[in-house]
């Protein structure tokens, strides 16, 4: 059984999802809107979604599904824009990397979390932007993270995982400060470093040596580096309660890894770099990583 | 037309040099040493060595190429052994990640940096450790630095660079102090952080969460945190006069960037992340990461 599906944001997150629910057979029409009318018509043109539409609450009028695959920021204005127009039987997600925030935005929006809205993040770490790289097979055997509140509506969120189990993602639920203090750590600051290192990186040695030299550690560590920084921007600003103290945390283990190379105690190197390939060699799966 | 080789180390390094020079037919007899009795039987046991011998000098005996694919630390000690036995037509090489420090070592026990001596680095980056990951193909495309100091023999330097060759690794020259510090930048500098950020990690969330949510990003950006932590203790001590000044600039970068969470400065942000993204998109080989 199909259902008909509208994307709010048309990028690499909400194209591949508009890829994968077609291949899945999952969907039989994709509405689609984007603030940058380029971006929308290229998914047009990629045959990423059907229709093309003017506004959220034009692109959403005649669909069960509507995914909000805009950057963080965005979402709650939406919701406000769509409040108005939501039918019994629709049901409306996001795939943002915060939670909390976003929620009490649309609290103020709305004056309340409205039922219909199932707040979603699914873990798919991509440094790609744009529907050119839209890939259906982006979220299989991923997990995607539902952090719904007290007033959610049980049967959207019913609806939500169908969805995603339609894409292969396996969901899970979470608290979503819980999700925003986690995340914080496992995805938003590695992503702070990585910025940071390449940065220092580009200030300290010429470009020409970096692209000479630069080799399998240095582009592996580096690859989230190439993420959309207006995204990520966003993402730390909203997120900023979590990150700043995982951030001063890592300063903090850093500097006194400084110090133990100026006073020449081994040990404290040692002990950082044991635990961590300790920890490492747990999380690669075996045979990818 | 092919010669004889002794691999001082029968690790990671040193066994995917024996798998690709005897893929290559560059080489007809491999002997072999390693102070670890388990890893040279290894080695033996994959073909990758045809003799095991009891000491470097033994190994060394008759052959005309002497690879020291040991941890830096180990390097000065093996030259000075080496050195009363060294013969016209043999040349002696090593592949550690430090040059200048272990120079000065070898400076130190042999009276000065003996002419047969060419110091050499293959930017290979690999976390993997042991024979039983060696890969005849892991030098192919890649860069070799040597670091000649004013005594080093040219012939000798020509015949290190025949053996890369046939590795498939393209040769490059550069001072042993440049060296230093432009890979404790791109490559010690990253190490350092993986094994920081893994740690930091592991001291703030259940190991269980951290298994089920790291995704691609934190996966890629942590792989080098499972390199051995012996090897790069050795690395980043012998280094320290280049890391720690890299690790200070890195670590005020850091303070500026929680300062600007805190202060509500998203353009201090949005500066780090776009120079960033910039640079790094640079680096990126068309059609792989």
């Amino acid at each position: 059984m199909s259902t008909s599906l509208a994307l709010i944001g048309v990028g690499h997150i909400g194209g591949s999802m508009a890829a994968g629910l077609r291949a899945a057979g999952a969907v039989h029409a994709i509405h689609g809107y984007d603030s940058d009318s380029e971006a929308l018509e290229q998914a047009r043109s990629l045959d990423l979604i059907d229709a093309v539409h003017p506004t959220p609450e034009a692109a959403a009028k005649e669909v069960e599904l509507i995914v909000l695959a805009t950057p963080p920021s965005a979402i709650a204005e939406v919701c406000r824009s769509l409040e108005p127009h939501i039918a019994e039987h629709q049901v409306v997600t996001d795939v943002g990397s915060i939670k909390k925030p976003v929620l009490q935005e649309i609290e103020q929006a709305c004056g309340q979390v409205p039922p219909w809205f199932v707040p979603g993040h699914p873990i798919s770490g991509t440094e790609k932007s744009g529907a050119q790289h839209a890939s259906s097979g982006l979220f299989r055997d991923r997990r995607v993270v539902l952090t719904p509140v007290s007033g959610t509506d049980s049967g959207k969120v019913d609806r939500i995982c169908w969805m995603w189990e339609q894409l292969g993602a396996q969901v899970e639920r979470m608290d979503a400060d819980t999700h925003d203090a986690l995340f914080a750590g496992i995805s938003h600051l590695p992503h702070v470093l990585a910025y940071a290192l390449m940065e220092v990186l580009t200030d300290t040695f010429p470009a020409e040596e970096l692209k000479r030299y630069a080799a399998g550690g240095l582009l592996d560590f580096t690859r989230i580096a190439s993420s959309n920084p207006e995204l990520w921007l966003d993402i730390c600003q909203a997120n900023r309660e979590h990150l700043a103290p995982v951030l001063e945390k890592f300063q903090g283990r850093i500097g006194e890894l400084i110090a133990a190379l100026h006073n020449d105690q081994p040990d404290v190197l040692r002990g950082s770099f044991t635990t961590a390939k300790k920890t490492r060699d747990t999380l690669r799966p075996d045979g990818h990583e």
